[in-house]
């Protein structure tokens, strides 16, 4: 079983991250949340010149068995044409994101329904084509959990090989929204209707279908032994093979691996939000490392960031995944450190300190 | 009288933008406000492939009469002290965000009460030094206001002719939002008590004497005639002369000659919004060529982007002013622009069109 040694930041250095952010040029506290991301960055990094290295988005997909329900608009064969796509150039969303913030992007086939052709540029970390339909029994066996865990953690040390210190995550997998409602749903205890929404794009009916799908594959889970989360690992790895996608899983193991290394983690929106709540069942102290990027419109996305404590930076009413929010934020988090490495004092400014 | 000629932009383009956005390779609007921003910036261009070119801050810099009744913890030397500081480097609050951005940052001296350097860098349009105390009586005259007006856009001109078409405007002036609550309360008829907030940093007693001070100045003008705003540009310029910052009239003048020009304006926080508020009282079209920011935490901010029916891109709790919040709100809107301009359609793309 694959576990991870994630030490929370010591908080010996906060106080004078602090005294240094208060000293800048400024009326105390007027750059707001930049400041509070400046010292988040700062004890992430145990620094008083935090730096920000090689930033990457690493995409992982996976297609889903849970797709024959019909849940989705979104057709089978569009993970597989995206995730080539992704590595063909910057015409994707998050392709022009990344070259515009100077992200590399890392394309990682954690189980897509398709036999990618050698040299494309997709990493190959197939499970195999698709998860089991999750409405029966279980997605993925927990040795495909683990091994997705061991292979997202491997993609990041990759990254961080390549000088990389801050890294988001994104997905590409249709349906994938579900099996994220089903994690939400078991690992947060929150009640299904909360967790479930209209997904890349469901109307009424459509909601209604995926609600009715969601619930019977809930209590089919239930049936087979489920008891609701107790806060053991064990029981959220349960709940994750259950329900998960390769691709989630391996983010999953993607962020643990990140927070063991001391990594800023950018988390996107409703499916990577899904995926730290699962990381944090498993090692609490990953959140240390999480920076929450985006609320998107997507239904319970903002009940499941209250659920984790998190007030994203930006709200910009995306829906897309594929790391899209996280990589948009980055600017932002960019201008903290900035900040407190580029700012002047109010002792080496000769400006009146009157705060 | 100075009066600027502008024309809101032609509608006819904004089927075929709508197209475009809704033709790229993603699930329709699911880019959220990105495809918003695209919108928008295609129409002040008045085009299908919009370009954002050598983006500057237009910083303005101006003391204020009023100051002498203890409205702000700011000591006036801080505005000459702040001014010439942003001139040498990039280590002031928006110097590094001008920085990070490729900003050119322009900064001009409205009315300081400190007598610049030659070649230091501050541009000299000194109106003179400071306001009068708008307690007793008009802040400037309306030929000053003038002077101001003409100013502001001949600065936009300069940065125009430099081939800018991107441009925030920003302000240092100790005490100013107390002459912008004082807009806001009577170009918007909002109560004084819901436009005045503790500024760069009062406590309950100074936001106190703070209220009764901008109280007795309203009770004042309304002694000398004002009732009201009857919805003219005379009344508008009444006000306006009689509260208004040398630094606030020329960034309306500036605001009004970039929107003449077509240019994209981006709104920074209290004393900017106030300032565009000002300027759709003299020309309602300016508000098509206006995108709102930032909301700070300046009490009355978030009541006066409601009364302009704004919705500003970020809400970061800045309070800083100098033009921060619009430049932090930079690369969201390049984002919109990149998408528009960069992202592939599903035809060229060979995705499945499941939207």
């Amino acid at each position: 079983m694959k576990t991870f040694d994630i030490i929370p930041p010591n908080e010996v250095i906060r106080p004078d991250l602090a005294r240094k952010i208060d000293n800048l040029a400024k009326p105390r506290g007027s750059l707001g949340r930049l400041e509070e991301l400046a010292l988040r960055v700062g004890l992430i990094q145990q620094s008083l010149n935090p730096a920000l290295c090689s930033p990457e988005n690493i995409l992982f997909a996976g297609d889903h068995g849970l797709l024959a329900e019909g849940i989705s608009p979104t057709p089978r064969e569009v993970t597989w044409q995206q995730t080539l796509h992704f590595t063909q150039g910057t015409g994707t969303g998050i392709g022009f994101l990344c070259h515009q913030h100077g992200f590399h992007l890392r394309v990682v086939d954690a189980g897509v329904d398709y036999d990618f052709p050698s040299g494309c540029g997709v990493i190959d970390r197939k499970v195999r084509r698709g998860t089991s339909n999750c409405l029966y029994g279980p997605a993925m066996s927990t040795d495909e959990l683990d091994r997705c865990l061991v292979s997202g953690a491997g993609v990041v040390d990759a990254a961080a090989a390549d000088g990389c210190n801050v890294v988001s995550f994104g997905e590409m997998g249709a349906g994938n929204t579900s099996p994220s409602a089903l994690w939400m749903h078991c690992l947060a205890g929150v009640p299904l209707p909360e967790c479930i929404g209209a997904g890349s794009g469901l109307d009424d009916a459509g909601w209604q279908h995926k609600f009715e799908v969601l619930t019977r594959a809930a209590e089919n889970f239930e049936r087979d032994g489920w008891n609701g989360f107790d806060g053991t690992p064990a029981a959220a790895r349960l709940a994750m093979a259950r329900f998960g996608g390769f691709e989630m899983a391996m983010a999953v193991g993607g962020m643990l691996r990140a927070a063991e290394l001391g990594m800023v983690i950018l988390v996107d929106g409703f499916i990577m939000t899904a995926c730290i709540l699962a990381a944090s069942r498993l090692h609490p102290a990953v959140l240390h490392y999480a920076i929450f990027a985006h609320v998107g419109d997507e239904c319970g996305h903002r009940r499941l960031l209250g659920e984790l404590g998190a007030d994203p930076i930006l709200s910009l009413g995306l829906r897309l995944g594929e790391g899209s929010g996280a990589v948009c934020a980055y600017p932002i988090v960019d201008s903290a450190v900035r900040m407190i490495g580029e700012m002047e004092s109010f002792a080496s400014s000769n400006v009146t300190k009157y705060f």
